[in-house]
């Protein structure tokens, strides 16, 4: 792939068809993606994690944005925060493990120490006009929606994440994040462009052919259809999940959970869509019979049969919000060419793994899912190479959020290039 | 190694000096394989495989020149077609298997479906307006040489492949590739640039040294030798060698096969040269006691010992031919530094493993012979990273083919630089 | 990282902060590795192994110097000589393993054969005129000093090596490393930048907590410490060692051996350090009891508890010299983030492996010590990475010998900057 400059990213930006996938220099480019990192990895509030990986005083959990690596870590006082974790002294990285516990943060090169806010406390050997209170660890800009951690890399993060917050705390904090337990962590390097990952997540038109666990619960007519498209069984099929719908939205309504529709998912920095839809069979949960994984219900929730959350936050998240646990989706750029998707589950703090929960039936489906998602974005990637690639149309029924997504990042990408005058 | 741009690229082909191998820029660029790819691998016909292949309707062939995956396919009136390998709808890659069967070529992401003549004829959910007709597969050119196939990605070909397999047909159809059978097939993947891997294969002064197993079989004197520089034994060698090619003759003139050596090797885009040569031992094929490892004989040939056949194609194929069986390659560079080495061994169609040959037998030469060219590949590619390398003298004696093909791929870049303007 | 030019790296070499680390790119940058191979690796005298790795005529040793294949051979009459380790044909690499003995340079493609002196001496098949006086091997400077071999690959090397080796000879001479023995060789591949590599050597601020094996006999305040910071302690520990110090004093003295700090780390090319410390416990050698690991001594020592005498080279050196054994190091860049440290054991050319020592015991402290050094480059490494990385303050009594390397480094680059006009 030929180097780019600003000038040719600036008209490949500018040029980007609608209702189309973007040109192959979005996947494939080295310097896209360094644009990528700095625009919108490094300006926008990035998903990377939940509160149960830090449950208590001390515990840190490290996450690697781009080349920077930020550790997060729950202070004496209760308080998620977040730092770079690099070393004041020579830069070296300070907690090296994934997660972990510490009573102070040390540096393991020197030994230089911070405290859990971040100050420098102790430098053996250092000259006498050494000041510890300049080198304290550049902080990180972190916030917890409802238990969903986020992190800003800018030095000013974008404004409306309250909105964001604000807007979606009603349907995800009845499921009780903030107090729930990691019961499974998956780290998953897929071999595409990080963009592809999100587009594929953006749509359930491959997922009739390619995720036979998901679709046991999943109903594929709440990811768009063409209307024109059914034959007798479907227009059967179509007004049957009508109905489930309906009784679903009877049953949410009698709980109080939020459930309509809500989509903002361009023309803002800090971008999210939250919706609840019906489940299959048994409809609790996105499990192999659609039945709850775990015996224990999150947070407040007193109904296991309560179809799903999902909740969609641009550049990097999904989250899908069920009766019984939730599981959530971070997505990372290793290269141009392979992107990270880390997957977590959460279940009720009190729930008892063999007892309460099978942690194999907890987690089958989305550990299939994601690798037969793995593997379709790695096809996608080995093509959008090929001088033969041209974006082709999306369907205007099932491919409206891949749009979306699409829309949002050349929305975000041109707002940079016009600010920076580049 | 610093990046070149097109000048200093151009003026490095201007400046090859004939006789000597190419400065170490042409072994080492990331600019000048994506020149190779553009130019050489993307401007002319490139010899992938061949048509048992794909024996039967719907059987498949997948092969990657540079960035551009390629599926070759036989269709329901049994004729070779090849296609971009890249969805026309989000451009995934249509079939992942390096070979198969299929009833039509189906997208495994979204089930786009096209009929092997390329023709889009499913694609669920569109808009009314899409039209099908618009977005079949991409057209790659595609020819067979009496069963050797030879495609190219241009939109317009050299127009000379007519002139070759003219040419070259007398030579190749009496060993009936195109009704033969694929008996084994071996990827070698080796560290070095793809013209070094060309330049090992265009001399056997390397060989006696270097190849135990192939020089069993093969009369080193067919490939050239400096006059002056026999002693006594070797005098009376030539002098026996002169004998055998006289009796080897006599049997091809009686069998009808064309076998005067045949050299277009530059001059022209689709250069190639044959030669029948006469082998050592038993004299019928390439093994490790000169006997022919197959039972049947190919195609139409009616008698064992008769040497063997070699074709060579600029810019990437030798094939060997014998009466028993056919080895072809192919070489497709991966990297500057990595190429593919794709070796295919054929048979009669109806010749049975374990009756009519053992398949070790069959490709031990080759195999190993293989694998100490890689070896030596990757020494020759390590040496030119060095300040010190610089291009040596050929042998006039026994290095003729490899200034042929040095001399063409210096020919068609320079042909294309003056075409282009840059 | 994005690309720099010369003019941005001559702004980096011009702002580096004394008493500071360098700037990230320094680290990360390729274009600045290129740079380092050109004027550190490519213009200055490199530590790359001993006179003892080709002990006898025809025994060869080969070394990587950045993209340049070097051998060095002893030849019939005992002189160490050093070649760029590629044929003159076709550039193949001569020799392929890293140690062995011929009685000629044989290259393995086309068996061109070079004396040890490096002139050509047999090609076959070449033209009448070929002229083989033209064709012998490149030379590359070499030098030993008391058995430490250097080499240049400049044709016009620094002048000042010999200064450094009348300074040093003095030092090194007693241990006698023409007439040792290599006992052990390890190459280790450590994940990050050279310089950092280098740094990690010039302090032993990270040995108390890092070096469990190491500091069993090293003194930590033979490496400096902030005076302000004892407690009653290590007042008393540091008198202590002030005592032993003199003790050491007087038996170097007694043995006639130079052991006065001489320190010549900046304003030269050649850049050096000597000093002789006291040792721990038995005081003896780097082992894990302090004594000897082997009961033959060095050279023409008489007494086992002689402390250790350390030698740094700039750019890429360290040695150190015991009564019993010698331990060297070399470190050689692969990639801006990947380095080779080779270090090799040195016993008595007499001591029997088994009886005089045992190789694991030998071994041991450096073979940790090394393991934990890679492991602390790397987490440097991946912070330096960050936005967040900025140089801190060196600790002005631990550090003041990274200080002299990077000095000594921008020195060196801006040196360079300034005669070449760039």
């Amino acid at each position: 792939m030929p180097k780019l400059d600003m000038s040719e990213i600036r008209s490949l930006v500018q040029s980007r068809q609608p209702g189309r996938p973007l040109e192959a220099p979005f996947y494939l480019s080295r310097e896209i993606l360094e644009l990528d990192l700095e625009v919108i990895f490094g300006r926008h509030w990035i998903f990377v994690g939940v509160e149960p990986d830090v449950p208590e005083p001390g515990d840190y959990a490290s996450v690697q944005i781009g080349r920077n690596p930020v550790v997060i870590v729950r202070d004496d006082d209760m308080q998620v925060r977040a730092f770079h974790n690099v070393c004041r002294h020579r830069g070296a990285r300070l907690v090296t493990e994934p997660q972990g516990t510490v009573g102070k943060l040390v540096c393991p090169y020197h030994q230089w120490t911070y405290e859990l806010d971040g100050s420098l406390i102790h430098a053996e050997h250092m000259a006498p006009d050494f000041d510890m209170s300049c080198h304290g660890l550049k902080k990180v800009h972190v916030r917890s929606l409802a238990g969903l951690l986020f992190v800003c890399l800018a030095d000013e993060p974008p404004a409306d994440f309250d909105e964001m917050a604000r807007a979606l705390e009603p349907y995800v904090a009845p499921h009780g994040i903030a107090d729930a337990r990691v019961a499974a962590r998956v780290d998953l390097v897929e071999e595409g462009n990080w963009k592809l990952t999100m587009e594929n997540n953006r749509e359930c038109y491959h997922c009739a052919t390619n995720h036979p666990e998901l679709t046991i619960s999943l109903f594929e007519y709440g990811y768009g259809f063409a209307p024109e498209s059914g034959d007798e069984s479907r227009c059967e099929a179509m007004a049957q999940y009508a109905r489930t719908e309906a009784e679903f939205e009877t049953a949410w309504e009698a709980h109080g959970l939020a459930w309509q529709e809500r989509d903002e998912l361009h023309g803002r920095p800090t971008a999210f869509r939250a919706q609840r839809l019906p489940l299959d069979r048994a409809g609790e949960s996105q499990t192999l019979d659609g039945r709850a994984a775990c015996r224990k219900l999150m947070g407040s929730l007193k109904r296991a049969k309560l179809g799903g959350l999902s909740v969609w936050t641009q550049p990097n998240s999904w989250v899908h919000l069920m009766s019984d646990h939730v599981v959530t989706f971070s997505v990372l750029p290793l290269s141009p060419e392979r992107t990270l998707l880390r997957t977590t589950w959460l279940v009720h703090q009190d729930a008892v793994e063999g007892v309460d929960y099978d942690p194999d039936n907890l987690t089958e489906v989305w550990r299939r899912t994601n690798e037969q998602d793995g593997a379709l974005v790695g096809l996608a990637h080995s093509g959008v190479q090929s001088k033969a690639y041209e974006p082709g149309p999306y369907s205007p029924y099932t491919e409206g959020l891949v749009e979306k997504f699409v829309a949002w990042y050349i929305e975000r990408l041109g707002a940079h290039l016009d600010a920076s005058g580049r």
